[in-house]
């Protein structure tokens, strides 16, 4: 229904509402080839271990493909695909609401709502709407793998800021410790922090060996943990609600300005405008009236 | 004023109003090199020696200048620098409004209650920007030169659908022939023109010596006179007064949207969605009614 913009999505979510607020929401974003689904399985199979309920949005906002299960994932996902307790949901660029970053959140909400303790979004590259629907979640991981050169990228991308764990992946390879080195160099680089402030960490694994994956889980608890001591979860999570009102707000107004034109409304205020009895200022707050 | 958002914008764009509506409004775009500055210089001439009052607009999506009299213009526009019957005007991307589909319409307008009888809108490209730009005109002249492969890509950009007339600039030069070709060709291409409906002419110009500015003249009224017969100039003056007020009014509707992020209520309702008491859509019904 999310998908498909339904019209009754407004009543489900008037009815799912007193149940969200309970999954924790964890970001992966990193280039392509550094590991995210194998990462994010492990991390599946690490979260199914403490008895929680996961659900994965994985989201490509560069792909043509429509919302569902492609068939990439569920191979990737394999491991998974007979547990009921496991959702897994590839998500495109929607198309005329405001597409991903109207879809996601709400996704995420459905999913809370189902009971899933944790929620995964991983979101292929490192542009800028990556980055934005990774900064989203509670904790924002961003992966990358030896000898890519992800790290100038990820620099160059913002995405140093929007990071509060980065994982270097495929750690077996040759250049592993350079790439930690080069992470860790270009983090402290930043802005000193606050005292109290998160100070990003750095964990290797070689996800699909399972190596490092519990140091990855632990990490990601204790980064949960002090979002928890510092009311940075609360705040994080009101920001996400504000940026999905605003979203929803931001879709209905345009909605009702399409309709507006529409019907012969703006056509008269223009003929108003083009006759010189009205100005385009004086039109446009018209314009408005007829949105109330 | 135009340029700077004045807040008085809004009262003098109230008293403008009525004086509006005379200027013919003609646009102009092509590639880099093709001449358009020689073009509008030569055209600039000839409606001076008609006596009208000529504005000049050089519209530049790309540059990161802001608005006032460049250099390159003052050099470009020399012929008229102390002719007071000409006022000529750099325009580049503005700031945080709409940008130039907020500010060239209220430009033009400025110039039209001004008296200008003909203003002159020139865009540098043919990107979809400078297309919008052009498209907003009374006519829409389109400028290639030969030997430039501008005929592929005019046909690319979509240039081709909002041409009314198209000049190959430089008609001395090698290659003119086929480049005028190439259109002819292309243009024939398209759907089949209704009966009455406007055939795209195709001009042939020495800009920098005066060679076929008179043509264009010519061919410029002869648009303007089916405009006319054909009841077209009031429809497409309408559009764009419409393109004006939606512009207008929606560059209002995100200035109260972020009016209202600055104050508590929008973080109020998020605090409300985050704790289940609210789901999003009813909150952004809320904040919606705030705007009123």
């Amino acid at each position: 229904m999310v998908e498909n913009e339904s019209d009754q999505l407004r009543a489900v979510m008037a009815a799912l509402a007193p149940h969200t607020g309970n999954a924790r929401v964890i970001g992966l974003t990193g280039s392509p080839g550094v590991g995210k689904s194998t990462c994010t399985s492990a991390l599946v199979a690490a979260y199914r271990r403490e008895g929680l309920r996961v659900g994965v949005l994985a989201v490509d906002p560069s792909s043509p493909f429509s919302g569902g299960a492609l068939l990439g994932d569920r191979v990737r996902m394999n491991d998974h695909a007979l547990d009921p307790g496991v959702y897994v949901r590839s998500m495109a660029t929607r198309g005329h609401l405001g597409g991903l970053a109207w879809a996601v959140p709400q996704a995420v909400r459905v999913l809370d709502a189902a009971g899933c303790g944790v929620i995964l979004i991983e979101t292929v590259g490192v542009g800028q709407s990556e980055v934005d629907i990774a900064a989203q979640a509670d904790t924002t991981v961003v992966l990358l793998a030896p000898g890519m050169g992800d790290g100038v990228q990820a620099a160059k991308a913002g995405i140093l800021e929007v990071g509060d764990l980065f994982v270097v992946n495929k750690a077996d390879r040759d250049g592993a410790g350079t790439t930690v080195r080069e992470l860790q160099h270009m983090l402290g680089l930043g802005p000193p922090r606050a005292p109290g402030e998160w100070r990003p960490s750095v964990v290797r694994t070689v996800a699909a060996r399972g190596e490092g994956v519990d140091e990855l889980v632990a990490a990601l608890a204790k980064h949960h943990g002090w979002l928890l001591e510092h009311d940075a979860l609360a705040a994080r999570r009101r920001r996400r609600a504000a940026g999905e009102i605003e979203t929803i707000a931001l879709t209905a107004l345009r909605g009702r300005m399409a309709a507006l034109r529409g019907d012969q409304r703006l056509g008269a205020l223009a003929a108003r405008v083009h006759a010189g009895e009205l100005d385009p200022y004086a039109a446009a707050d018209l314009l408005l009236e007829g949105l109330r």
